[in-house]
C-alpha cells in the first residue's frame, strides 16, 4: 500500500509516520509514504496557496491550481488516477470496514484541508471519496489522514504482527472489547476477576463475551442497539 | 490550558504539537504541553510496561502500576486530581460539543494506551472520563490525542486568530459547512456560482445557507434528522 499525503505541513506526516507500528511497517516495506508539499506546486510568484472566498465570511480557501497540478503529479507518477480521499466534516463518517476496504487498495491519495476548506471546483475534479473521521472541527487535515493511515495500515497484510493480533473483533460485531487484566494478580488492593485465573476456556470466553455486552449496553447503545438487529436469529 | 499526555511514545505527540496552528498556540503560552513517558516510571528492572493479559488471548496488555504512578507524578506536580481521559474505542464518541466543554478546564490529562489495552484496574482508580474519536481501530491512543487536543484547542480564546474563525458553526446546528469559492472566477472551464459575485450578503447567506441543508440532507441523513427535529418550530 503507497499513501500519497497532499499537504502544506508535510513534515508533520512524515515525523508521525516514523514512529510506532507504522513506521516499522514502512521499514520492512509493508507500506511506503510520500508527503507532496502542495506549496511546491502553485504558479503564484508569492508562493501563496490561498485566497479569500468569493461572497465573503471569515478566513481563506486553499485555491484550486496548485491542489490540481500537485495531484496530477501524482497520478503521473503513479501511472494510473489515484484513488483520492478528501479528509472533511462534510464527508461520511469513517468506519472499520471502510478501513478493511480501503487496504486492499494499491495506492491512496488523502488531501488535507486547512483554513476554510478547499475551492469546491477542484473537490468536484479529483476527489473520489469523501471522508470525516468524526463529528468534531480540527485545524486542519494532517491529523484525520494520519488517523485513516493508521487504521488502514493495520489491516494492510504484514503490518501487525500476530502478537498485535489484527484479527480482534472491537466493533467489528458492533460489541467494544471486555476488560483486560495483567500482572500482577492483586494491585493496589484490587483482584484480577478469579475467572480469568480458572485455566477454564470456555468459561473465560463466556465472561469475556457477557463483559463484551454489557459494556457496549452501557456506554454505546447506538452499537448495542446494531448488536441486538444483527443477532435477531440467536 | 496545559494538557499531560500520558505515552509510550512522547517523541510522536512532541513532534506533532510543535507543527502547525498548535505549535504558534503554544508559542503564543495559549496552551502547553507536557509528554511523559510512562516508561520512565516502571519499576520493572528490564524497564518493561506491559505483560500477557490474565485469561490467555493474544497480544499484550499495559500493566496497572508505572501508569498509575506517572499519573500520580502529574497530579503532585499541578498540585489536585488533573481530570484524566482514556482514548479507547470503548469510549463515548467525541463530539464537538465535548471540545468546547473540556476547552474550559485549567488541565487535562490524556491517557494513551497500546497493544490490547490497559490493565482494566488502574483504569477504575485514575479514568474520569473515556472517549472514542470515532468507530475505528488504531494502533495507539496518540493519534486521538492528538485529535482531541487539536479540537479542544481551538475552542480556547487566543488559538484562533480573528480569520481562522472558530466561530465557523460546522455542526454546531447540526449542518454541514456550504461549498467554498476562491480565485479565480473561472478555473478549468468552472465558474464561480454567480450569487457569491453579487454583492448581496442575504441572497448569499440564503444559498449558502440552502446548499449547507442539502449537502447535509444527502451526505448525513443522521444529521439531517436531528437538523429537522431541532428546528420543528420554524
Amino acid at each position: 500500500m503507497k499513501y500519497y499525503i497532499l499537504t502544506l505541513f508535510p513534515e508533520m506526516i512524515e515525523d508521525a509516520l516514523n514512529t510506532s507500528i507504522l513506521g516499522r511497517a514502512k521499514n520492512a516495506g509493508a507500506i511506503s509514504f510520500e508527503a507532496v508539499n502542495i506549496r511546491d506546486y502553485t504558479l503564484d510568484k508569492h508562493k501563496k496557496v490561498d485566497d479569500y472566498p468569493y461572497g465573503g465570511g471569515a478566513g481563506m480557501v486553499m485555491q484550486a491550481q496548485p491542489i490540481y497540478d500537485a495531484y496530477k503529479a501524482i497520478c503521473e507518477k503513479a501511472g494510473h488516477k489515484v484513488h483520492c480521499i478528501y479528509l472533511t466534516p462534510q464527508g461520511q463518517l469513517f468506519k472499520q470496514q471502510n478501513a478493511k476496504e480501503l487496504a486492499l487498495k494499491e495506492d491512496i491519495c488523502l488531501l488535507c484541508g486547512h483554513y476554510e476548506g478547499i475551492d469546491e471546483r477542484v473537490l468536484e475534479e479529483i476527489v473520489d471519496e469523501y471522508y470525516s473521521i468524526g463529528d468534531y472541527v480540527l485545524t486542519g487535515g494532517e491529523l484525520p489522514s494520519l488517523v485513516m493511515i493508521d487504521a488502514i495500515s493495520r489491516m494492510v497484510p504484514g503490518v501487525l504482527t500476530n502478537s498485535e493480533s489484527g484479527e480482534d473483533e472491537s466493533l467489528e460485531n458492533n460489541l467494544l472489547e471486555y476488560p483486560q487484566y495483567s500482572r500482577p494478580e492483586t494491585w493496589n488492593e484490587r483482584k484480577v476477576p478469579p475467572i480469568l485465573l480458572s485455566g477454564d476456556h470456555a468459561k473465560v470466553d463466556a465472561w469475556r463475551k457477557e463483559q463484551s455486552i454489557l459494556r457496549t449496553k452501557e456506554r454505546r447503545p447506538d452499537l448495542y442497539a446494531k448488536y441486538l438487529e444483527s443477532n435477531v436469529d440467536k
